[in-house]
């Protein structure tokens, strides 16, 4: 029998039919069958990583375990197989991402409807979703290999790429946040903002963030937006620089639909990026059908995870710390 | 057989057994038994309103419908039953309230359990929760004794105010916030805040406020909270003049239990209000327990609430709205 | 004897010499002798104000004004001379503008050190700088004319732009802002900002603008600045999106002198701007000298400037405007 | 002749009567004659200042200097002389102020017209103002007696309580605020601003903070200010929890005058607080006029205020302040 994990997307998905909503969930690890298939992805160009790799790989093998590589350069192992011969994503059992938080959006992105979860070694410099520290990596694995974890599903936005005739030109799926910005133009558009069908306003100002709650720790803080727990079933709406003094950022429920439209009238193009990737034009017409997407990311996580969460406001982003006062001698 | 209505909330009790958790949500109305018996609140002190209820109640009275009114003197109607000899809240089928939102929690706070549906007219001058003009208010009436309608479910927090030693001195149900703060004090105390049993930050404020998503439009705002949709199942932690540049405010996930704790060493009490009620010292050691409520309000609402909610945040926040230019001639 | 108009600015200058500073302030316009030569400028491109140049041009010539227009093609009056063709800023009485505050910025980067007193005409969407209602624009001209209006004399930044190796690449003199941000690139560099010598923070953002008490209506405000009145002697530094949760806007003195540098650990180059316009790229080491400029702008205004302005911030801005509550009939 | 050291502050009442304003400045200390009276001001109730009093009184007594004690209890030294036996301010020298910026605002509301420099050393917590570092005291009080030091005159807001009937009540000098707000009112005056002889706007808020370029680090900063640099001639407006979204902070000249009024129309009194204290009830009509004092308080400080400044920002408040990444062995 095919090992495939299926069991909590399962659930999501029969959510998904009867309910139209996937909720983001921390759920426990079950495996069918043993896990014997393992992808490493790593974070690109970082030598004290590139130097644990084979031993991570070796490691792995004795425990029988066989090798998936991101692409033929990326693990200098010639016995692992890359990923781009992997037809079939429910084939892999588990990713082992070596990097930061960049290295798991990477790997999301890899992956366009189901992800395997993923175990994350902290080796970068800010991590939100890193939880793992690589001085235990073998326990940590072991425990994976156990079932004996938790995952905590993050929701991802589907987003479409639709030009003014109504073609769709491309698909995302984003884990962190689309950005839709003026980029180098001097002139802003003002751009549509479709909820469920109806207008709900019209965007002036340097561009416009929507997030995940997951994302809510990144690019939407720097533009003033809430910290949002990542269980909470949410559409981030954040302006960049709004030329209103009313713009508030918003918070949707994650059942919502929303286009994002650079009306005929407009007078530059305006781009659109993807978890900060995949940077392009968006001309007169065009538009981003942005929703919760089916695939959750999920990710392995200790058991509790909203002490987690605090700790990591605290030590990433200094969240409500104050300076110790010193007191005098 | 008893008319309840039970349904809608049967459903979240058995919900919440299950999974520990109550989601806001918008369903239809069902009625088991055709409703009897209407409660009307109204906006105290109001001429313009007073005048309207004897038209009201007589209307309703020839629909063969038994009228509870708040308290002796708040209708002047003698065959009218005062709310204190109703025993069981499920007897009433539906409540109208004649006033703004201030009337809606005024209502709530009525129910400290089980709440009839409220049907609201907007006669007072802001109004997030009251969608119903009065001019109307037969044909409104008439859909929810048909069961032609939806209510939204409003989630409340259940406050329980605790003395150093242990002891339940009061319970509320807030539907839009609980805040805790300095009151007059010249000294801003170091409230100890703590989310599901693990102590997450000090405050050092003016204060702290505790909000349900429905109360993310009112207090919580004008301390700079996000926007947060009402069908969001979440609770709001926004700081009032923090200390520090850097308590961003925060949104959890509507299953957690807060406690908000006044230390042993507070050089002064601080003061708890409840939905602006019931203002109350804590002293040290005193602490409130925050979750949400098993008891939610239901607001009779038209269809598309989402979409009603961005027309309110326009018409009374000016949410993004802008002067529009005059052009030369 | 040639009529210069120096009086104001002389003085400037005077205390510059004594107290290093410019102060921003309104002082009556004198003339020494009658003005007689005149510059238009106009809103590039508008059909309406290009048909009202006519009409101006020969009411001002009946006065024995001489006009100056700001290229050939700009004003289709062959009589009229070319501003290319002026060698002497001081010997233009004063400027026409025509259009809105983009046209002033347009009007301000035309004159790098003395610029004459603008007398604008609102003809343009948004105004802060453009006071003066075209429909009397003979009555407001003739005032001009005859000495009996005020000057508000705007602070202006000159910015100048050295390579790593200390060569001066070009000098702006901006009215309201500079802009250093990361343009398109994902990366942010890590901007060194230095005060008066001495490192004062190091900038992770997505942008920095160096703004006049100007410029605060402008971007400074869309990114988060505060509202500071024109008179005020002071430097804004507002960061774009910044990547703490504690980089508070912060307003120095006008005396003060700022360095922005490219650290040569910079990953990316980064791209300045000068009021909204020649955009150019900053490489490793490259950095920005901004102090308060020697030449001042004069814009002509009515008497009670602080007033004005509070009008403009509703009108503009719909500043701490709220929508007035329908009363029930 | 008398040792006044006018020279500062004669030059500010000098400027003060032709151009009627004071700025903010520093300048270097300078004697007419050798100081030889002294005022120590201690932070109230402190063990730990206490007990260096004697040592600090014995060795300036071997200087010559003669000790003047706040009151009879506050320094256990039978032969200082109490405050309020002083008639004449300008009979002391300078002012020794041994606690934290507390301290200073206690000393600074003693003085009602003219105060003399002083010298802070920093014992108490959190210090903007407070500069100095007692272990090094003997040389700090050396430099400030040999007029080998600099002053930075910090503006002070003169503060008049008036009632409907027009009759002043209350007189005070605040240094950093002056706050009006609802105190425990459940509703919010709708209170007028004006600014000079003509209504602004109306605030509906929790409160209002006028505050001063000094105090823009205090209570200003908490309600969302930006920090205004001490040397910037101002008046900031800051609202406190206001009502609508576009109440974004304001920055006047210190020139400005304001008033801010309780309408006739009011539900409930306000309470109007100076530096944190003197709160009182400010009833229907009532008013505050607010402009900036002649009375500047000199505070001695390092040469170099604006690197200072901004090392306080860092060290006070995390300004701008990012945790350094770990990186990985």
């Amino acid at each position: 029998m095919e090992n495939t994990l299926l069991s909590p997307n399962e659930t999501c998905i029969k959510r998904l039919k009867k309910k139209k909503c996937i909720l983001p969930q921390v759920l426990q690890l079950k495996w069918r069958v043993k896990p014997k298939k393992v992808l490493i992805i790593k974070k690109y160009n970082d030598e004290t990583i590139n130097e644990l790799i084979p031993g991570l790989v070796s490691w792995l093998r004795d425990l029988g375990i066989t090798i998936i590589k991101e692409s033929e350069d990326s693990c200098d192992d010639p016995l692992a197989e890359p990923l781009t011969q992997v037809e079939d994503p429910y084939s892999i059992d588990f990713i082992i991402s070596m990097g930061g938080d960049g290295t798991i959006l990477h790997t999301s992105s890899l992956f366009k409807t189901y992800i395997p979860p993923i175990l994350s070694f902290s080796l970068g410099s800010l991590g939100f979703l890193t939880a793992f520290d690589y001085s235990h990596h073998r326990e940590y694995i072991q425990s994976v290999i156990d079932g004996k974890c938790f995952v905590s599903y993050r929701l991802r936005l589907s987003c479409t790429v639709v030009s003014s005739e109504t073609q769709v030109k491309h698909r995302y799926q984003v884990l962190n946040e689309v950005t839709i910005d003026r980029g180098t133009n001097p002139y802003l558009s003002n751009l549509e903002c479709c909820c469920d069908g109806k207008l709900i306003t019209i965007v002036q100002a340097d561009g416009l963030i929507i997030a995940t709650s997951t994302g809510s720790t990144a690019y939407s803080l720097s533009a003033g937006g809430s910290l949002v727990h990542p269980t909470i079933p949410a559409i981030l709406i954040t302006p960049i620089c709004p030329h209103t003094l009313s713009f508030r950022p918003v918070i949707l429920p994650s059942t919502s639909e929303l286009v994002i439209r650079v009306p005929e009238t407009s007078r530059c193009p305006v781009w659109a990026s993807f978890d900060g990737k995949n940077r392009q034009e968006l001309n007169r017409g065009d538009f981003v059908i942005i929703k919760t997407s089916r695939w959750a990311v999920p990710v392995v996580c200790k058991t509790d995870e909203s002490n987690e969460w605090f700790e990591k406001l605290a030590q990433n982003l200094n969240w409500n710390v104050r300076m110790v006062q010193k007191s005098f001698n």
